[in-house]
C-alpha cells in the first residue's frame, strides 16, 4: 500500500528488534525495510520474530550510511526524543502519518529514520531529516522498545491512508536528499571563500542553515537557482 | 496517570510478551498489570523485556479468571479480531483510548482485555466486554504481537489524555462486572422460570440479552430496578 516509504533502522544492535520491527511495519502494510549497518544480520532472531513478515526482512536493502538509505529520498523524518539543543520541525506521530500518507500519495520517496536502541540518532544524521518525529510517554518511563516505535509510526501511517488524508501537490518535484547534500557542501565552501564562514570555529552555522533549507524544502527548480546563485559568487574570485 | 485502568492479559503463552506489555504500558503511563492463567510466570524473560518496567511485572496481579479480574469494573473493553458472529460495539483504537479516559476521569474501574496469542478472547470472554476494539492491519498480514497491540491501544490511551478528551459524567455509578453477571443470572433463572427460555436449546438467546444490556450500560439504580422486576415475577409463581 505504501510503495515508496521507507523504514530506516539505523545501526540496530539487537536483531529480535529488526524482525519485530518488520512484522510491525507489514502488519501497517508498509514493506520497505532499509538497514543502516545492523550489528548482527542476518540473524535467526531477525526471521524467528518476523513470524510472517519473513519477506520484509529477507528483502530488506543493507547499506553503510544514512547518506546512502535516504540518498534518493525527498521528504526524511527522523525520530527524536524532546529537547534537542536547536530544535527542528516537530511532528507528532499522528502529524507524522498525514504527511507520510499525503506526500508518498505525491509520489515523493518518503523516509523514516529509527535511531540506535541506546541512543538514538546523531545530531548529524538528524539535521538530514525536514521534521522529527516524537512520541509522547508517561514521564516515569520514555524510552520505547525500537520495534514498539516502528509499531506506533507505522500505526498512524496506516490509520492516515485509512482516514483518507488529503494528498499534498506541488507543480516541481521537491528536491532528493542528494541534492541537498550537495546544495549544502557547495553553500559551506561558497561561505569559506567569502569569508562569513570559519571551519576551524564552526559555531552552529551549518546546523542553522540545514535547518533553515530543510524547513523550506526547495523544489528542484528552486534548488537549481540557488545553485546557480552559489556558482556567480564562486566566479567573483576569479 | 491512571490508577484506576487495567491491563488484562488472558493466557499468555510467552512471558517475554508479558514483559514488553509491561515496558509499553509504563511508557503511556499505565500500571496496573493483570494476568488470567499465565502460561509461565514468574519468569526470567518477562524481566528481561520489561527493562525499566520491572514493578509493573512485579506488581501484576494473577487471577484465574476474566471474571475475577474485571469483578469490580464499569467498563470492559475487549480487543477483538474483525467479524465476529454476532456483530458487538466496536471502537476503534483512537475511540477506545477517549472512552478509557473520559470513564477513568470520573472513578470508574477501567479493564482492557488482551487474549490469547493464539486465538484471542473466547466469544464467552468477548461478551462480558462492553465494547470491542479492533486495531486496522493491512491485509497482507493482519496478526499484531500482543504486546504491539498493547502498545498501540496504551498509546492511544495517553494521546487522548494529553488531547484532554472530555470526562464524561452521570449521576449514579454505573454497575460492576460483578453486578452485571448476578443480573444475567438472575435474567436466565426467570425466563426459564416463565418457559420463555429452554436451556437445553439456548440459540443465541444469552448472548443477545447480553449485548443488549451491555450496551444500555445501566447504573447501579437502574440495575436495582431491574433485579427487582425479575424478583416480582419469581414470585409470580407461589
Amino acid at each position: 500500500m505504501f510503495p515508496n516509504v521507507r523504514i530506516v533502522l539505523v545501526e540496530t544492535s539487537h536483531p529480535g528488534n529488526i524482525g519485530a520491527s518488520a512484522r510491525a511495519m507489514k502488519n501497517m502494510a508498509i514493506t520497505n525495510l532499509v538497514l543502516v549497518s545492523p550489528q548482527r544480520f542476518p540473524d535467526e532472531q531477525a526471521l524467528f520474530r518476523a513470524v510472517s513478515a519473513l519477506d520484509v526482512v529477507n528483502e530488506a536493502k543493507v547499506v553503510d550510511s544514512v547518506e546512502e538509505a535516504i540518498v534518493d529520498c525527498q521528504l526524511v523524518i527522523g525520530t527524536s526524543a524532546r529537547g534537542r539543543r536547536i530544535p527542528w520541525p516537530m511532528l507528532d506521530p499522528k502529524g507524522c502519518g498525514e504527511k507520510v500518507v499525503a506526500e508518498s500519495g505525491e509520489g515523493h520517496e518518503v523516509a523514516i529514520l529509527f535511531g540506535r536502541e541506546d541512543r538514538g540518532l546523531s545530531n548529524q544524521e538528524l539535521q538530514q531529516c525536514h521534521f522529527h518525529v516524537n512520541i509522547p510517554t508517561g514521564e516515569a518511563y520514555s524510552s520505547l522498545n525500537l520495534a514498539m516505535a516502528v509499531q506506533v509510526i507505522c500505526y498512524e501511517v496506516l490509520q492516515a491512508k485509512l482516514a483518507g488524508a488529503p494528498e499534498q501537490s506541488w507543480d516541481m518535484d521537491y528536491a532528493s536528499s542528494a541534492d541537498m547534500e550537495r546544495l549544502y557542501e557547495h553553500l559551506e565552501e561558497t561561505l569559506i571563500q567569502v569569508g562569513f564562514h570559519d571551519p576551524d570555529n564552526p559555531r552552529q552555522l551549518m546546523t542553522r542553515l540545514r535547518r533553515l533549507f530543510n524547513r523550506i524544502r526547495p523544489d528542484q527548480m528552486e534548488i537549481s537557482i540557488l545553485r546557480g546563485i552559489l556558482s556567480s559568487i564562486n566566479r567573483l574570485d576569479n
